[in-house]
């Protein structure tokens, strides 16, 4: 083989809401980018690999092809509203494990994976790295904090660095229906009303191409242990939806109250980022407004038909 | 197929330390019992099955094939010392999961499974299901804190019925070398002196006899949780190693202080056993030294060759 190069890094998850925002920005960073996907999908700036990483030997024969130094896990069952409870999770729990172990065998040094503000004590309103209890309430956080434990405990062993970003509230440009920005967005670019609860929680939301920044900042440092992903700004939603309605000219079909919450929705859940922002020194480049007028142009110009 | 038993079930690590001696109590508690092993080393009253449960697809094919009511999953790496911080944990953790699936896949509705008290914090000295929190501080106790988080909450959605037995510290016929009870008998049987700590640290012992009882009573209740595999009664190691010296009649040659404590060895670590005696109705047939003379008595009549 021919000098393996300083920084190479296999992305998983790279046709995602996250990841494909993530591949230019590693490019940018000097990585050499490999993106597996099942059907085998090119990108601009990287190399493509076509394997089904839940199969344990294809995604054992893809880490001795490639032999990454770096990995940037980010494949998960995602289906809005189904990924809480799919029994899929098993599975991604399984197929994450065995990425790992070919990862190490194969030379792996840095691996920066996705977890979830869902591994946290949702009864606590910031929700912090250090402080705060990881007590998840669903399928999905169990699985990705008993992942994160397990892949902690390993790679202190193997001597393998780890950090494990926890993703919290996100939209942006080519976010999946059925969730709240990207439905508000596209039903009053339509003109028709939308019907929301009363918005009185508090969020972090962030934009996606902030999240994919934080995910290439963390590819890109040694910092180690669990970062939250996260703008630091907790918002209601009634005021995100109003700045929706603001920037778009029809708060007029906001239906604020028309839904109720569901029960046990928590009224705050703010996330600490000061790991992220001293330990990393990642800052977002969008604050809300900006990123939803980003995010709203995005739809004007080329969304709406693909919904 | 013909009609299936009420109570049909598949044993994993039934050719293990405690596997062999749950199943004679399996069948005697009316369940046909199945057991798997890459060999597929037969046993009494038992129907035999070779496969190698690591296989996800060898072990999807023996639960179709044997579509078990319950199952008893104690296969797990356990190589005295080295398991702590086997990567095989990984591996094991994985093949529990698929595991699982297959089971609920093919009508399984009653799962329990073998965990440990490596999975609480040990800095407590009593170490209770619902007040001790788990804080695992090796890769061997992480693993199966995250396995059975995972399967109680996917075993919530699916309905089927969960019990975790954390194993305390066991002894007994049959014991592996290079652990206290069986190195102490058989140092002492050959009139050879045993160098040990100063045993002033308290743990609970049971007899793997009682412990694989338990496991039958828990296969065969409806209790769901977890539950410490444990006599309650935690007693000072040199306690112990004086009892074996005194039935063996060579207190002489016990070495207590000849080797220094383990940097970090708890000081104490106690089992509450209220859940085991009273929401399972078990309790242990040995007490110490009744447990520790039929051991001695088992190494004495066709021990010593083997070892």
């Amino acid at each position: 083989m021919s000098q393996a190069p300083a920084k190479r890094i296999l992305v998983t998850g790279a046709t995602g809401f996250i990841g494909r925002h993530c591949l230019p920005l590693l490019a940018a960073r000097g990585f050499e980018v490999h993106i597996v996907s099942r059907h085998g999908a090119p990108a601009p700036q990287t190399r493509s690999h076509r394997a089904d990483i839940m199969d344990p030997e294809a995604a054992a024969d893809l880490l001795r092809r490639t032999r990454p130094t770096h990995l940037l896990h980010l494949a998960w069952c995602a289906e809005p509203g189904f990924f809480w409870t799919d029994r899929e999770n098993l599975a991604w729990v399984t197929a994450s494990l065995n990425l790992y172990r070919a990862f190490v065998q194969n030379g792996g040094r840095r691996l920066v994976a996705a977890g979830t503000c869902a591994e946290y004590d949702w009864s606590h309103s910031v929700l912090d790295e250090h402080a705060t209890p990881i007590r998840p309430a669903t399928l999905y956080g169990v699985s990705k904090a008993a992942l994160h434990s397990v892949l902690a405990s390993v790679a202190a062993l193997d001597g393998v660095s780890l950090a494990w970003g926890r993703v919290f509230f996100l939209y942006g440009p080519g976010e999946k229906p059925h969730r709240l920005v990207s439905d508000t967005i596209r039903e009053l670019l339509r003109g028709r009303p939308m019907e929301t609860t009363a918005g009185l929680q508090k969020r972090d939301f962030m934009h996606v191409a902030d999240v994919a920044g934080a995910f290439a900042a963390l590819c890109d440092s040694d910092a180690q242990g669990a970062f939250n992903i996260a703008s630091g700004e907790a918002r209601r939603l009634k005021e995100l939806l109003a700045t929706i309605g603001d920037i778009i000219g029809r708060p007029d079909l906001l239906r604020l109250g028309a839904r109720p919450m569901n029960p046990g929705e928590p009224p705050c859940l703010a996330a600490a980022t000061t790991r992220l922002t001293r330990e990393v020194g990642f800052r977002p480049q969008y604050d809300l407004a900006g990123g939803l007028r980003n995010t709203i142009q995005w739809w004007q110009s080329h969304g709406l038909a693909e919904a």
